[in-house]
């Protein structure tokens, strides 16, 4: 399991918690997801054989919300 | 119909605005509703026979926002 902490912007709301934790959590090999919204931060615990760091971070744009890092 | 415009506060993006029409929109006697992010206002068509704006009001408050006036 690898530890990544990825920076996004547009997150307002528990619903944005919400909609991120959620579509992070669909995809395989995720161990966890942490979402705060002061710091605009992700922490996700994952296995990169299953869901490498690029689907995340695609995943996460797909619900509308973009990557600073 | 009456015509109200509530300003509400905690409204930050759209899944705030889903949230906030679609709990209106399941009241009896809503004509319309219209959210507006930029202002913070919900624009309501209602029956008052049906729904009472304080009721309106209510819905929004159990969405977990604030009623400004």
């Amino acid at each position: 399991m690898n530890n990544e902490t990825i920076k996004v912007e547009g997150m307002s709301c528990e619903h944005c918690v919400k909609a991120v934790t959620n579509a992070v959590n669909a995809l395989p090999g995720i161990g966890s997801v942490e979402v705060d919204l002061k710091s605009g931060t992700v922490k996700v615990e994952h296995d990169p054989s299953q869901s490498t760091l690029d689907k995340i971070k695609f995943e996460i744009e797909e619900q509308g919300y973009d990557i600073v890092s």
